[in-house]
C-alpha cells in the first residue's frame, strides 16, 4: 500500500454516538469541508455529484409538470422583505445583511435571500395581467442564507442549496391542486429513488410557513429515529396576491386576486440519505443519486491480463451505469473499504480465476450479499441489482419507522415514551394551539405532520382529553 | 386576435440606436425583467433556458476533461480576501459587504464572492499533500456579485452567473496546458455551437486578471464593431500557492508549491449572442442553445384536421429537436412575429393545402429562405438545417469582423481610424504598458488581445516606433 495515501480510518459507531458517527461520515466519505467561513459549508466533489443526480432528477420531474426555471436576484430591499407582515417576522431575525457596496454604505440595506417569494411576488405583479396568463409556474435552483447560531453539514447551516418552486393560479382549487401536486412529486421521488418511506401530511398551523395558508410536508424517520422534514409545499392563497396587488382580469371582465403555492426542497436531503440509510461502514447510498453505482476492483492486479480484462468490463458497464475502475496500488482491503465508507451500492471483484471462468463477484453495499455473475450477463444482471438495492432500502427504513412508531392515548405513558423511546408517537390532538405547546414543554416532542389517510377517526385529545378526529405523529426532529 | 395579449411591438432599428435596439431585444424576447434590486437582472425563463443549454454544453466539455464540480460558500472573510496582495487590489473596492447576521453585528465582515480564488486556495492547501493528489480540477457553478456603478443586461450586472475553474498542478508546463486547453474549449464552444468565431490570444499585463502571471482570452466582434470578451483562462503560476502555502510531497521527497489555473465564463455569453446574431425583427438563437429550435404554426388552424396534423408533426418533431406547436388564438402573422423576436432557429408552416400535399414550409430565422419539405423526410432535412443555420451564423459574423478589422502602422492613421470606424484595429506594439495608456488616451481604445498566430512578425510599435515583434488587436469593448 503507498505510504502518502490516507488509511480508511474508523469512523465512530452509530451505536455510540450518532452525532459523532454522522460528522465522521460526511468528512471521511470526502461529502464535504470546513472553511474559515463560519457556519457554511465547502460541497466536495463527491457530495455535489449526489446533489447534481437530485437535481437532474428532481428537475425533469418539475418540468413535466409545466414547471419552467428562472433566476432571481440574490439580494432583498429591507423594504420589500417587509411587504407581507407574517413574512418578515418569521424570517427577519436570520437574515444577512448587506450595508456597503464597495466603500460606499448603501442607502437602503439588502437581505441575502433567504427565500425568494417576495421577489416573485413583484414580478408577478409585473407580468401578469389577464387568466390568459394564468397558470405561472416557475422554480429557481438556487443557494439561500439564514443566519443559524448551530449549525451541522447539510442539515443546518448558514448557506444552503435548494429549489424554490413559485406559482401563480387563478383559482383557490388550482392553487391547492398545485399545492399537493408538488408534495406528491417529492414523496415519489423519496420513496422510488432515494428508498426513504415518507409519512405526507399537512403541518400544524405553529409549525407551518411565514405566511402560509396550509404546509404540507413529507417527513422521514432517520436510523436513530429522530424525524426530519424532507420537502414542504405550501398554500399561500391569496395572502401575498393582496400585498403585492397581484391581480387577472378574468373571463367575466373582473379583476381577481392570484392563488399561489410554493414549494422547496434542499441539500438537506443527502442529509436525509446518510441518516437513513448509512451504517458502521459509512454512507450507503440509493443507485439514483450514487455518482458511483458500480465500482470494478481488479485483484491480484499485478499478474498478467487482468487490468487489461478488468477494463474491458469497466467500459462495458459504463454504458449502462455510473461506474468507476481503481487500479492504484492500494490493497484490495483498501479498496473495499474506501467504496463502503462512500456508499458505492456495487463492487464488482475480478481476479485471474474469475476470468478463467468468465464472471466476476458483484457485491452489494446494502446488505454485504455476493453473488458471482457471468460477464456476458453483465447488462441485465447489474440494473436489476440496483432496483433490489433500493427496494431493500426502502423496506429496512420502512421496517425501522414501524418500530419506532407509537400510539399513545394517556399523557403519562405519552410523557413516559417520549423519554424513554425515540420515534414517532401517534397521538389524537384537538387543533389548540396551547395543548401543542403545552407536550413541547411536558415531552419536548414537536408536532411532525397530521398525515393524510391517518384523519377522520375519531379519539381523545393527548393533552386535553377534547374529543377530537385530528391525528398527529409527534416527535424530536432534526 | 385576442384583445388581451401584447402586441408584437416595433423595436429600435439597430442602425439607428444600437444600445437601444438592444435594450429592447431583451426586454420584448422576454429574457429579462427588472426588479426593485438596483443594477440586478431578473432572468426569466426564456433567457434562463438559454443559459441552461449553455451550462448542459460547457459541463459535459468541462468534465470530458477530468473536472469535477463543487460548491464554495458565497461569502468571503475579509482577511481572507486580503491574502494575496494583487488580488485583494483588484477586487475590493466592488465588493458588497455582510455586516450583520440577523440584528448582530458580525465580529469580522465578510464579501459577497466577486469570485472565488481565496476560497479554493484555502481548500486546496487543506486537501492537497502529495504529487498524487495532483492534478485537482475543480470547477464551480454559482452567481457572483460586483458592485459596478453603471449596468447592462447581461454584459454588466451587479450579480450575474456564471462558471469558475480552479486547477492545481504539480508543473508550471502542468498549469500552462491547462489554461490552454481550457481557452480551446471556450473557443470551440463558441465558433461549433455559437456560431461566433472568435480570436484566441493574450491579454497584455494591464488587461490580465488581478494576481494572474497571464490571461488568456477568446474574444468576439459584436455587430456594431465592439469588441466583447467571452471567456478568460488565467496562468496563476505559484502565485496564490505561495500566499496560501500550497505545497505537496514531489516524487524526489521535496515539498513544492503548486501551480495553478482559473478561467470562467458567464451569462455575458447570451450578450455576445445577441449582439452577433439578432437583427431588426429581434432576436436569432443559435440551434444549440436555442429554448425552442422549430416552431410549428398551423395555418387556417379552425379547418378539419389541422391542429391535429400539426400536433402529429409537432410530436414527430420532438423526438429529434426542441420544439414548440402554437395553436393559440393568435393571428400566424402575429406569431410569426413572436418567435422571430424570440430568435427560434425555424419555422414550421402546415396548411390545408400543405397536408394535402404531404409537406409542410420550413423558414429560417437567419436568412428568411423559405423551403418546401415532404413530411416524410422532416427528422434528416431539420437536424441538417439546424446544422446550417449555425453554419451561415458563423459566416455571416467571420465576414463581420473581416469588415470590420483595419491594419494600422502609423498613428495620425489609427487615431483616424479609431475615430471614424468602429472594429478591430491592428498594429505592433512595443510591449510598453505606457504606450498601451497612451494608445488609451489618444485614440479611446483598449488593447483586445496579441493573438496567437499573428505574433513574432516584425513592424513598429504604433506609438513609439521601437521595433518589436508584437501585435495587438485594439478596439472599444462592451
Amino acid at each position: 500500500m503507498a505510504k502518502d495515501k490516507k488509511m480508511v480510518e474508523q469512523i465512530t459507531s452509530m451505536e455510540v454516538d450518532f452525532a459523532k458517527w454522522y460528522t465522521d461520515v460526511v468528512k471521511k466519505a470526502d461529502l464535504i469541508d470546513y472553511s474559515s467561513v463560519k457556519g457554511c459549508m465547502i460541497i466536495r466533489p463527491y457530495g455535489y455529484a449526489i446533489w447534481e443526480n437530485i437535481q437532474k432528477l428532481l428537475d425533469a420531474k418539475f418540468k413535466k409538470t409545466g414547471v419552467e426555471n428562472i433566476y432571481m436576484p440574490m439580494f432583498i430591499p429591507e423594504s420589500l422583505l417587509q411587504k407581507e407582515k407574517d413574512h418578515v417576522e418569521g424570517f427577519a431575525p436570520e437574515v444577512a445583511w448587506v450595508t456597503h457596496g464597495g466603500s460606499e454604505p448603501l442607502t437602503e440595506r439588502l437581505c441575502v435571500r433567504p427565500t425568494s417569494e417576495t421577489l416573485f411576488c413583484e414580478h408577478y405583479a409585473n407580468i401578469i395581467r389577464s387568466y390568459r396568463d394564468l397558470p405561472k409556474l416557475y422554480n429557481q435552483w438556487c443557494s439561500v442564507v439564514r443566519w443559524e447560531k448551530t449549525t451541522r453539514p447539510f442539515l443546518r447551516s448558514r448557506e444552503f442549496l435548494w429549489q424554490e418552486g413559485h406559482t401563480m393560479h387563478a383559482t383557490a382549487e388550482d392553487a391547492e391542486n398545485e399545492t399537493l401536486q408538488m408534495l406528491n412529486v417529492y414523496a415519489d421521488f423519496f420513496e422510488k429513488d432515494l428508498g426513504i418511506p415518507v409519512l405526507k401530511g399537512r403541518k400544524t398551523d405553529k409549525e407551518k410557513f411565514a405566511g402560509a395558508n396550509a404546509t404540507y410536508t413529507v417527513e422521514a424517520l432517520m436510523h436513530d429515529g429522530k424525524a426530519l422534514q424532507g420537502g414542504t409545499s405550501h398554500n399561500f392563497g391569496d395572502g401575498f396576491a393582496k400585498a403585492f396587488n397581484i391581480q387577472y382580469l378574468d373571463k367575466d371582465n373582473t379583476l381577481k386576486y392570484c392563488h399561489q403555492t410554493s414549494w422547496g426542497v434542499s441539500t438537506r436531503i443527502i442529509g436525509a440519505i446518510i441518516m437513513t440509510h448509512g451504517d458502521d461502514s459509512g454512507l450507503v447510498l440509493p443507485p439514483q443519486v450514487a455518482p458511483i453505482q458500480v465500482v470494478v476492483v481488479p485483484c491480484a492486479q499485478h499478474k498478467p491480463g487482468v487490468i487489461e480484462k478488468a477494463t474491458e468490463i469497466y467500459e462495458k458497464v459504463s454504458t449502462f451505469a455510473r461506474a468507476k475502475i481503481d487500479v492504484s496500488d492500494n490493497s484490495p482491503g483498501w479498496k473495499y473499504a474506501e467504496y463502503e465508507m462512500k456508499g458505492v451500492p456495487l463492487r464488482l471483484e475480478i481476479g485471474p480465476r474469475d476470468i478463467e471462468a468468465n464472471q466476476c463477484v458483484l457485491v452489494r453495499r446494502d446488505n454485504g450479499e455476493k453473488l458471482v455473475a457471468s460477464l456476458d450477463e453483465l447488462d441485465t444482471v447489474i440494473p436489476k441489482l440496483l432496483c433490489d438495492i433500493t427496494e431493500n432500502l426502502y423496506n429496512k427504513a420502512y421496517e425501522n419507522r414501524k418500530n419506532r412508531t407509537y400510539t399513545e392515548t394517556e399523557l403519562d405513558s405519552f410523557i413516559k415514551t417520549a423519554s424513554e423511546k425515540s420515534g414517532y408517537i401517534r397521538a389524537h390532538w384537538c387543533g389548540d394551539e396551547a395543548c401543542e405547546v403545552k407536550l413541547k414543554e411536558l415531552a419536548e416532542v414537536t408536532s411532525r405532520c397530521l398525515p393524510f389517510g391517518e384523519q377522520g377517526k375519531k379519539g381523545k385529545c393527548i393533552v386535553c382529553g377534547k374529543e377530537t378526529d385530528k391525528l398527529v405523529y409527534w416527535g424530536k426532529a432534526y
